[in-house]
């Protein structure tokens, strides 16, 4: 597995897309609105990513931010076999929040595991299809 | 600037190194105590890595878990020109919480960045050095 990106939940992600940009020289590539959030890609050297999330209504993110406030949301590595990852998981004891792929920001393949499995860190895989 | 590495603070950095290595089939390769941490280096396909960081006395991470518990603590960017870094981050009117690069773990020259300047991300900037 290789990583892919660090998520970031944000209030005002416009004003930290801004920040980050200019401070990591890390052009925006990719924004929508997916899921009741707003994200946007900033794109470093190596092709990995920083996301910026920042709700627009009710959600996993919003509930996030009430509780810990603005800061690292999750970490994301990619593998080209999801359905392999999710097995190799269960086999671990692993929770996982999606038992099957769905599909997710810049419409790839994702699935989260239960941080309360893998000390506290959210985990989400990406199957990014290239 | 490219990804470097997630830091992870664990009060067991054992048990989660063992997970993590299986789960993402990431070996260790690097070990060391350091500023009063046991710290191990997990190594990803793309040559980044997850730092695991256990304290073995009172300090920053220690507090870090009393305060938040366990999970995502730091995300390191890698660049050749740390000096650089640091006045850009100045420029912005981020705080620094180190205002000269000091040796950090593996021997790689570090400073970071103050959270409260950077949205809640606690920010590494490290020189590889390669």
């Amino acid at each position: 597995m290789r990583f892919d990106h660090v998520g970031i939940a944000a209030r005002d992600a416009a004003a930290l897309v801004d920040r980050f940009g200019r401070l990591f020289d890390a052009p925006v590539v990719h924004e929508e609105t997916v899921d009741g959030m707003r994200v946007a890609f900033l794109e470093l050297d190596d092709g990995s990513h920083l996301e910026l999330l920042e709700p627009t209504e009710d959600g996993p993110v919003a509930e996030f931010l009430d509780r810990e406030g603005p800061g690292i949301h999750h970490v994301a590595l990619a593998t080209e076999d999801l359905p392999a990852a999710l097995d190799r998981a269960r086999g671990l004891g692993i929770d996982l929040v999606d038992e099957e792929p769905r599909p997710g920001a810049r419409g790839h393949e994702v699935a989260f595991l239960h941080p309360h499995s893998t000390g506290g860190v959210l985990v989400e895989f990406v199957d990014p299809g290239d």
